[in-house]
């Protein structure tokens, strides 16, 4: 059995998966601010589901941590996952002092695209796209993670698609990210809501003229991040995940439009056949937790 | 002893290779028209070089052969190599009929990407980006050729990345196609030199304004390819091949200079060390050709 931990912005989601794929045991937990309050969460979850699993902590097969930020998985060190107040912070490490376990430490788009790529059954390559907060993709090719050279791969949030777009806050304009993302919603849409892309789109509904542009573009902006991901790696599947993937159906229906509209204007876009391509991440599917079990391979954090 | 043939739109290059990597031998010859020409040309370049070797064509550990176009290397098969009047051939079997010996038929860029990571002694990742008369990429990961889950992997030239660029030829508008490759120069330059692109420089630097706009956009579209190669598959190295790499430091010192522009407005730009990535395949290197015979694996051709 294999444990794995998704440390999210607010919530912290933790799985056991047995050697089938299978999830066995399933806990959430409330996300702590900062770095020792992101240390006790993890200690929590992982505590948790292996009582639950009725087995010690050092009993698991491979323990396994999705965090945001820069990681390098080989420390277990964690860099620049502002959403959770942590600056740097050596994850495997102070879990290892803690529990006498090695944990891997992996970015957490990178987890929920092997999560991703495993739960759903997938045998070729594939990119999940996180449309969150930001804008960025896990790539798996040959049923492996490909983090890249310097564990940049899938950073096409800010790959910059319009000259004459908003100035994105990694210093270029027109990136990706800029308009396909929560972020690049709310630099545009203010609103009181608890989910504010939801509620665009509901505005969009109703006929609010500036929010269907919005929401135009939103969809545009994801459209153009599957065309990316085809032109360059071309995977096979693009899934999409991240939190504004629970708008489901209504924002794949919107991607899907796009990718129409393109194919009937171009018989190259066509013969990609991206809108067969295209799924949603199940709701509800803890993609990233699963992925952080599944990663295992070399531990970090024991001497 | 490999042998490798590159068929190109003018000139037909083939080496052989030892089991070393060196090549051991090599000859041109003039490329004919027509997909019967085509064949007749592969042939001629095969028994020269196994006449130059003091072997038959069937003694060679393998026959590889580059050729633009889509090219099904399973079948041997060879669609729309537009250049050479090929709409569909197959090459493989055609050779095999003539001279009894399997041959693997590959994509010439992907043949490029193979020798250049090997001719230069590559060891991580790297994207060969062939800006010809197309723009597109060679991907290697892992040592090997990533051709992509359908074959469209590093097609990047249809990435578009301005929605008031010109229209492509694939019918979509603002390819990065439309201005870092030599059609795209040619639509907006016209120059009845051998080589337009280097009288397009020359104009320039004798003060022309308008070849100097055409020529900084060349460089930034060959910049934002570099970028779009980092920033998904993350390749440690972006090697730049094709006709325009004849150009040499002028074209090499003009992407430089933007890339080095970004880095002064992006931190995150700065962070990708993009400058120290990049290199032009060196002069007279006959990658595709060395690639094709390298390229080895299963042959096609032969029942």
């Amino acid at each position: 059995v294999r444990l794995g931990v998704d440390i999210g912005g607010t919530k912290t989601d933790a799985v056991a998966v047995d050697s089938t794929g299978v999830t066995t045991q399933r806990v959430r937990l409330v996300t702590g601010f900062g770095s020792r309050e992101v240390v006790e969460t993890a200690i929590a979850a992982i505590l948790k589901i292996a009582d639950l699993s009725g087995v010690d902590p050092g009993g698991f097969e491979s323990i396994g941590i999705g965090i945001p930020g820069m990681v390098d998985s080989a420390a277990g060190y964690v860099r620049h996952a502002v959403n959770l107040g942590v600056d740097g912070l050596n994850l495997g490490d102070a879990i290892a002092e803690r529990l006498g376990v090695g944990v891997r430490v992996e970015n957490d788009v990178s987890a929920a695209a092997l999560g991703a790529y495993y739960g759903l059954g997938l045998t070729s390559s594939m990119a999940y796209l996180n449309v969150g907060t930001g804008l960025a993709a896990g790539l798996v090719i040959n049923g492996e993670l490909w983090r890249g050279a310097r564990g940049a791969a899938g950073e096409i949030g800010h790959i910059p698609v319009d000259p004459n777009g908003a100035l994105c806050g990694c210093g270029q304009r027109g990136c990706l990210e800029t308009v396909a993302s929560g972020s690049g919603v709310a630099r545009v849409w203010t609103s009181a809501d608890q989910y504010p892309v939801r509620a665009l789109f509901e505005a969009a509904d109703a006929g609010d003229t500036r929010a269907r542009e919005i929401r135009a573009k939103l969809a545009g902006g994801v459209a153009a991040a599957i065309r990316v991901l085809v032109l360059n790696a071309d995977v096979e599947t693009v899934v999409i995940g991240g939190g504004l993937s629970h708008l489901g159906e209504r924002l794949l229906g919107d991607v899907l439009d796009v990718l129409s509209s393109w194919s009937a204007t171009s018989p190259f876009v066509a013969s990609l056949e991206l809108a067969s391509r295209v799924q949603l991440v199940p709701n509800d599917f803890p993609a990233a937790a699963v992925g952080a079990a599944l990663v295992g391979g070399t531990l970090s954090g024991v001497a």
